[in-house]
This record gives structure tokens, C-alpha cells and sequence, in this order.
């Protein structure tokens, strides 16, 4: 099979930009894209994009060829929509597209636009991530359902608001820098344990905020590498996905999260590496809870014992295994549909050196990333390898 | 790479069952498709499924992990949605697994619940196949697009309302003994002429039905045919997708549909067959008018000949080459993200000997379907063969 370069990157600043619509930030990820790959566009042959709530937001279903259209190509598109890993499965399509030979130069990314919605309409269009006849119907939201989640992980294996304060405060921390994160500020772990309850036991701290937002990267085989002489020395070495069943009440335990273990392990094993060779991590914080699971489910903790790992500093910044050293969903922001398409446009630049935070992974080869869907009823990782 | 079998298919009866819901349509489409393939749910690794219009008809999305519940299964489960095409592109993206070696068994297909939403409401959930922007916001629904497409072919080329008339009743006439059609009931050209308009030229008899129903196939490797000693004799031998602009007033022409003449390129080159080679085919005839530009597309026809072949009788079921044997679109209805599966499925059982429909093809070795998008922005063409 061919190899999968990443040739070019691009990201819109993630924030508030409610009059944006979803193509026009889309649009210009794209461009920003295609200048780092110095690819022109004329040569992309598919379109992979990730879009959630865009029939919400916008009443525009049918992304691909409107996304497409927006991003100047010409060519097949597709939507993906697997809730909040919508744009990590985009990702992995494009990459099966060029192992497959399909395609040479893929654009493969995701946008969302969020923040034309008020609260409450948001609250409803993200519930359709959930299982409308046995969830949302109930009364379940997103924080709740990951307070629920939350509380059975200190059930089962212990941990306090307090751990779910220090990840909230590393990531805040970790955003200073980048210059495309939603949140460059500073929160202490004692503001975030003041903050408002949200859903118990997770305050407004312990959650991601709403974001607009678009994602884009420009795939390419090996060989186009070699033909064109790009630079792009990053390689998506791993993919893999798994699911779950989509209500928290159908499953076995949901202090854990089965489908992103499956996921990492067949990523893992497609790139021929292991959790001991992963350097940095980019992980689906959506709550704060979620990176520890997420941690867990990587291999890099045994289960029940991430809850601790940001409170020791070992996730930190310059701890062993730097994790979200863009911020996160929780401090860049969660444009939905583009996040699974930024965490690869973030380790990307944290492998190739140019990332505001690569001074704390100068050696780094090994990157992972890790998409969830609903309560990480979907899944997907990848594994991105760099030549030093 | 490994080629693609189809193993079984499975089909609800397409019609108006409101009170049904889409997961409860899968489950049934699925636990056929096991039933005729004799393979057991649990060796399913991937589920590809296409839905439209859900979040609109049932407030929900992420319907990846809903299905594979519904179906029964335990693996990654990706949605896709392409408007019209959902369910061809979930097929596409099955046999790229398959054939990239990450599967051996991959349950493809689509589901959708429309008739509990009123008239107006699904007309405004299908207009989010168009673009929101430049064509619904002025007004434009599906039957009026398809109109201007109609006109604009009569104005470029001639033909006219009987021509359109004849595809009707052709189709009607075909589905007559399909036990899975909406419709078994005979209408003359002239009824279908007679019919209220409803954007001229198109009257109500050049419209296909709103519909409930799912779709689903066992697809599996050649490899897994041969261990498990399957009877599945039908290959999917070529796969290909085009995209175009969304909006129709952004295209160079609108009496032509290039998106499917993409894919149809790609799928013929793929399987290494030519429009010639063709027996039979199944085609996204969601108005009368879009019956002609596929069989253009297809290459069967020139641009601008395609208008009179049902009219000549080239295109009926004892014709040179039968087209919609199942009734299509018009006649057998079109659950939109369920219909690209149905195509698959209404041409493995043609192939296979075992439709109502077959003995007008006792000799056919190749089939086609054409699977579209909004108006053709996406296209989807299979090539099915089969050992006699």
C-alpha cells in the first residue's frame, strides 16, 4: 500500500465568528492549506470533509459538493457524519483512498458553525449525537451524559473534581501559544473548581465551549512526494476505528471507553508501533473526564489510572507524555465537525518543529490522535510519524 | 487487490409505514440481507450506512453506531450522507475497505423515514440537498430544478412531455410484479400525461414518490467466499463518484449530468468493461427527466438521444437494454439514503436469476446501477457481474 503524507495543513482561528457561514471557513482552511503544501488545487481528486450540525446550524445538508465548491475543486466530495469524530473518519477515508491508489492528492478536513445558534438550540443539535429514543428523550445532555461517566470513573477507581481541575488548567495553559485557539488565557485549578456546576460533578470548567471553526489538510501519496519534491515529512503511519453502542445505558461499564481501545489498538498495529513509542498525543477533551478515558484507552495508563496523570505533571507540557499541547477541545475549542481534522493539523506541526509549543517535543517522532464521537460511541485514531 | 462480493441483499417493503422508525427499517433490511447470504451478524467488521434526512424526520444523527444496534453488529460503523447518493457512496467506501484488505465482511446499505414528516416539511428536509444559499433561498424546490433541467434539455436538444410520459409508465409497468415496490399498479402514457402539474414540464407521474424503507447487503472479500464456501456469484467489479457545483445556476450546463459521466468513466475503467458491454441497468430516475441523462451518462445513449429510447421501446423490459427492471425510483419508491443500497440489491437478484424481473434478462452478465446526488452535484456508478 502507499504511504499517506501530510503535504499542508491549514486552520481558521477557532472562536466566535457567528455571521461566518460553514463554507466560508471552510474556504479559507483550504487556502491556508494549500499554501503550506505548496500543492495546487487543480490536482486534488477527492474530498473528504467532516460536518455535523450544519443542517441545524444552517439548513445545508450535502456538504461535499458545497464544500467542495467553497474550497475551489473540482472533484468527488463526501460528507462525513459520525457526530464529533465526523472529520477523524473523513480523515480516514482519505487515507484509505490513497493506500487503496484511488487517489494521489487528497483534501480531507471538516468545518462547523455553531455560534449563529443560541444555547439552547445548540444543546438540541448536538443531541442528535446521542440515542434520540433512549437518551435525549429522557433528558439527556452531552454534560450529563459525561458527569454520569464521570461519576462511575470515582466510583469504580477513585479520582476528585480536583484531578478534572489540574487537565482543565494544563490545557488552558497550553493554549497561551496558539495563536488559533479560542481561549489564550490562563485558568488556575482553584477557578476551576469555583466555577458553576454544570452537570455534577463537572463545572463549566470541566467543558469544551461552543466554536466555529474549519479544518483542512492536503494528503498525498509518497510517490507525488517524490514526483513533485514536496516537503512534508510527516507520514500518517496508523488509522483505526471502533464503535459502541450508542446509549450509555446499553453498555457493559462506562467509566471506560472500549471503542477508542479498539481504535488505538488497530492503529497501533497498522503503523507497527505501541503506546511506549508515542512521544505527544493530541486527545478528544470535550470534558475533562474525557481525556482521562481517552489516556486510558491509548495505553498509556492502565484503566483507572489516568485520572491522576495531569495532577502529577506528567501530561503537562513537559512532562513525559505531552498531552493537547494545542489546548484541546477544552481551551482551542470544539468546532465540531473540524476538530478530528485540527488535531491532525496540530501534531503535524508539533512533529514538523513549527508549532508554538514544539520546544517542549524537540525529539518527538510518534504523535497520536484521538477523535470520539457521542460518549466516544465512535472512535478513530491515528498515528502520525515524522523524519528527523 | 481483493475483489467484492456480494453475498446477500436484503429489503423492506418500500411504501408508507410512518410509525416505523428508521433504526426499526435497517434491523429488518439487515436480518434479510444476513438470511440470504448465510453469514452470521457477528463476522461483520465494518458498517457503512447512508442516511439522509434524519436528523429532520427523527431528530437523529451519529447514525452509524444507532444502526449497527439496530443491525445487530459490534463494529466501527460510519454514516454517510450525499443527499440522494448516501447510501451508493456507503457501498462505495465498503468495497474500498474490502478491497484495501481492512475487512473481509462489511454490511452496507441505508435506511430512511420519511412519510412522518407532512408534505411541506419533507420538502423542506430534501431542500437541504440544495444549495442554501443561491437556490433555496430563491425558492427552489427538487421538482422545480429538475423542471429547469427539463426544459433546458427539450430547448438544447427536443423531446417532450410524452417522451417523459413513456419512462412513467415503463416504469410502472416494471415494478408491477416487484414485491418490494411502493406502487404495483399499471399507468398509461396517457394518465401520466393527464396528471396535475407540478412544475412544468414535470407533472405529478414525473415525480417519484415519498417513501419509508431501508436497504442492506453483505458484501464480502473473494477470499471469504472461498473459505466460508458462500454461494455469492455476483462480483462488484468497477466503483466510481463524480462531484459537480451544487447549484445548478453555477454549472456550464444543465441539460447534462457530468458528475455521472465521471463516475460512470471511473467505474467502467475500473471493472474494464465499456457502456457496450452493458445488459442491464438501474438508474436514479427520481424525476422522468433524470431516467435520460443517466442513460447518457452511462454512455449508452449520445447527448440528446437518450429522450426517446423509452418511447422506442429500447429501454422496456424486453427492449435492447432494460432499464429500472425494478420499477426505479418512480414506481418502486426512493427512501433516499436507502436507495443506493436498493439499486445494489434489485441488480444482484436480477443477475442472480431470482427477481420477478429476471426472465426478461436470462442472458445478462453485466449490470449497472447510477446512484445521484441533489441535481447530480454527486454521483455514484457500480458494475456488477456475475458467473453464469
Amino acid at each position: 500500500m502507499e504511504p499517506v503524507r501530510v503535504a499542508g495543513v491549514g486552520l481558521t482561528h477557532f472562536g466566535r465568528t457567528p455571521a461566518r457561514t460553514g463554507r466560508e471557513l471552510f474556504a479559507e482552511a483550504a487556502d491556508r492549506a494549500f499554501a503550506d503544501a505548496n500543492v495546487d488545487r487543480s490536482a486534488v481528486e477527492e474530498l473528504a470533509v467532516g460536518n455535523f450540525m450544519g443542517v441545524d446550524a444552517e439548513r445545508q445538508g450535502h456538504q461535499g459538493p458545497i464544500l467542495a465548491d467553497a474550497a475551489g475543486v473540482q472533484c468527488p466530495a463526501t460528507r462525513y457524519e459520525s457526530a464529533c469524530a465526523s472529520a477523524g473518519v473523513a480523515v480516514r477515508q482519505a487515507v484509505r483512498a490513497i493506500r487503496a491508489g484511488d487517489a494521489d492528492v487528497v483534501l480531507a478536513g471538516g468545518t462547523e458553525r455553531m455560534t449563529n445558534l443560541d444555547t439552547p438550540a445548540v444543546t438540541d443539535a448536538l443531541a442528535i449525537a446521542a440515542d434520540e429514543l433512549f437518551e435525549v428523550r429522557a433528558g439527556v445532555t452531552f454534560p450529563g451524559a459525561y458527569a454520569l461517566m464521570a461519576q462511575a470513573y470515582f466510583d469504580a477507581f477513585g479520582g476528585d473534581r480536583t484531578d478534572l481541575a489540574h487537565i482543565a488548567s494544563k490545557n488552558h495553559e497550553n493554549a497561551l501559544v496558539n495563536e488559533y485557539a479560542q481561549y489564550q488565557r490562563e485558568i488556575s485549578v482553584a477557578e476551576a473548581l469555583d466555577a458553576p456546576m454544570v452537570a455534577s460533578p463537572l463545572g463549566l470548567f470541566d467543558a469544551c465551549p461552543i466554536t466555529d471553526g474549519a479544518s483542512a489538510l492536503v494528503l498525498v501519496s509518497e510517490s507525488y512526494v517524490e514526483e513533485y519534491d514536496l516537503d512534508a515529512p510527516v507520514t500518517i503511519t496508523g488509522s483505526g476505528q471502533g464503535g459502541d453502542r450508542a446509549a450509555l445505558a446499553e453498555r457493559t461499564h462506562i467509566a471506560q471507553t472500549p471503542a477508542a481501545t479498539t481504535a488505538a489498538t488497530a492503529a497501533y498495529e497498522d503503523a507497527g508501533v505501541g503506546p511506549e513509542d508515542v512521544d505527544v498525543a493530541e486527545v478528544h477533551d470535550c470534558f475533562t473526564i474525557a481525556e482521562v478515558l481517552a489516556i486510558e484507552s491509548l495505553g498509556f495508563y492502565e484503566p483507572g489510572e489516568g485520572i491522576g496523570a495531569a495532577r502529577r505533571g506528567e501530561t503537562t507540557a513537559d512532562g513525559q507524555r505531552p498531552i493537547n499541547l494545542s489546548g484541546g477541545l477544552k481551551a482551542k475549542g470544539h468546532p465540531v465537525g473540524a476538530t478530528g481534522g485540527s488535531q491532525i493539523a496540530e501534531m503535524t506541526r508539533l512533529l514538523r518543529g513549527d508549532h508554538p509549543n514544539s520546544d517542549h517535543v524537540p525529539e518527538a517522532t510518534v504523535g497520536v490522535t484521538h477523535n470520539a464521537g457521542g460518549t466516544v460511541a465512535s472512535a478513530v485514531v491515528h498515528v502520525l510519524e515524522v523524519d528527523r
